[in-house]
């Protein structure tokens, strides 16, 4: 296990170098870096550390929605309307359900193409789900990439809302989630843990038919649901296909963004955050070195041939390799 | 991490008592040791180390399906025509919705006196999900003890179909899934999973109208499922609250039994079965020990109101805390 916690000299070196560039706001380097974290390369970890101090002050949006809610026209909508308010804009699209992996090259050629090669847009896929800690915690690294690189607003897109998808979209400051009308039964479809952690709900293609009864669905669940203390999640009506309630849309992102820092609101909730992804970051470091070093499958084929045959004591087994893993020394 | 791994003399004494009159087939002790577990105590493993090499012969049912199914029904009777065989029975119900602890006393005692106080059965409930790896686990080293403690033939009951439960009969040697006719979609409400991993199909309460079409769509949804090797799963009737059916039932699990025991089915599965608890018990000590000594919920605070802060990077804590627990003598 020590080598994944201990980087060598040259990998020491070569992130050094990649992480100034990234830091030089070199987009290149940056794509790099997202990849090393994709891949869950030893030299990740390096990079983020020396990333993590200029990062902090970004604001993270979460977008998700069911598939076909027209999220992606949305995200593209908002970035532009951010982009004329001078931010620097990242966009990471996050897909849990596919196995593609290295940054899905042609959608993001393809998005980045459609904000005019503006080198204020940074557009990104992820799909992989990194050996630890799975694809969350790699669309949450990413993002404070995306930020030490120099851009102030970053937007991360799911294609679904599974429990992958809320476990990212958790990690942003704010979460807007995605509801368009006619789509079954439209507000029951969506997964309940979804609406409770909505900041920002967008009822998207309000052109259709259906969209007064999916607000109105809306908040009749809000009036059950436990609210964020004094925030009550407002409901936007856009055609982003058309650029139709963007303003208003970016009115409620700036009103959320203004309640988040009263109060201490902002800070406690990634306070709440890196609470979890401490825990989250460590368990996956243990649970990395447990299958790199202890449970390989032909070893657990044999000790589990063994258990069954009762030869072998299950218990005394477990004791042994965690054993193995804390090393015998603590007391 | 080390005194959660060796036990102290007198614990030692105690449990050596405690497993000699379960191995006795002393039902006050059983009930004792299931306890223990129950509440995750440091005797709890010298038990089950103690017990282990009486257990592997007895046959354990999982019997899972949607509330208002009619298990617990179902379940009695197929213990009473167990114990028409000669078999010794062992009823284990677990509900990982409920928050109760210590063995749900009162509906055990009814339960109890539903078989007439017969000592060839014994009836629990389970409902804490201990701390480490969660009531999956404490549910099958129940099994054991209780196994240990003379049962040939063990029933797990659980209240619901969800994922908990579906860990849970997946710990079992046969898996049998209760449906109902008329609860809303029938077959499509239960849970993708659930339907691949049943040996035997009950259609309960059929006596109700639409019996014929869940057996119909079950056999549709088995044409595009992958099967168990050679073994289809039967879709049997009952309506347990009279009896009928049962007999049917019976045979089937007969017939499982004995295809099972051809070809090395049941060690194939229990083989199976061991590499994935063998690999969650290294996993629940691990995680144990992370909280137990390193994550305090206090220190977890601290880190993250600093990390949020940017006065501490999240990386160097997270490999602080895996030196911690790892004890850094690994190189």
């Amino acid at each position: 296990m020590q080598n994944t916690i201990q980087s060598g000299n040259a990998t020491h070196a070569v992130t050094a170098k990649l992480s100034d560039r990234l830091l030089a706001g070199d987009l290149r380097s940056l794509a790099r870096a997202i990849s090393l974290i994709e891949d869950d390369a030893p030299a990740a970890r390096g990079l983020l550390s020396a990333c993590f101090p200029h990062t902090g002050k970004a604001l993270r949006l979460g977008i998700t929605g069911a598939p076909g809610a027209g999220k992606s026209t949305l995200v593209d909508q908002i970035a532009r309307a951010f982009r004329e308010q001078q931010h620097r804009v990242g966009i990471l699209a996050v897909d849990p359900t596919s196995p593609f992996s290295g940054g899905a090259i042609l959608g993001d050629r393809i998005r980045m193409e459609r904000h005019h090669a503006d080198t204020g847009v940074y557009a990104r896929s992820m799909a992989t789900r990194g050996a630890m800690g799975g694809l969350a915690r790699a669309a949450v690294d990413a993002a404070m990439l995306i930020e030490a690189a120099g851009h102030d607003r970053i937007l991360i897109e799911t294609v679904g809302v599974g429990q992958d998808e809320i476990d990212i979209v958790r990690l942003a400051d704010i979460t807007i989630v995605v509801l368009v009308p006619g789509m079954g039964d439209d507000v029951q479809s969506i997964k309940a843990g979804i609406l409770e952690i909505a900041d920002i709900f967008v009822v998207n293609k309000a052109d259709r038919e259906g969209a007064d009864r999916v607000e109105k669905e809306l908040k009749a669940m809000q009036s059950f649901a436990s609210s964020h203390g004094t925030w009550v999640a407002p409901v936007v009506r856009t055609v982003a296909s058309q650029g139709q309630g963007i303003e208003g849309l970016v009115g409620a992102i700036d009103d959320f963004t203004a309640w988040l820092s009263r109060d201490d609101h902002l800070r406690e909730r990634r306070e709440q955050q890196w609470r979890q992804r401490l825990t989250e970051m460590v368990r996956g470091e243990l649970l990395h070195g447990l299958h790199a070093h202890v449970l390989k499958p032909e070893e657990l084929a044999e000790h589990a041939r063994r258990i069954t045959a009762r030869q072998e004591d299950p218990f005394a087994t477990t004791a042994q390799m965690v054993e193995a893993i804390t090393g015998g020394s603590r007391k």
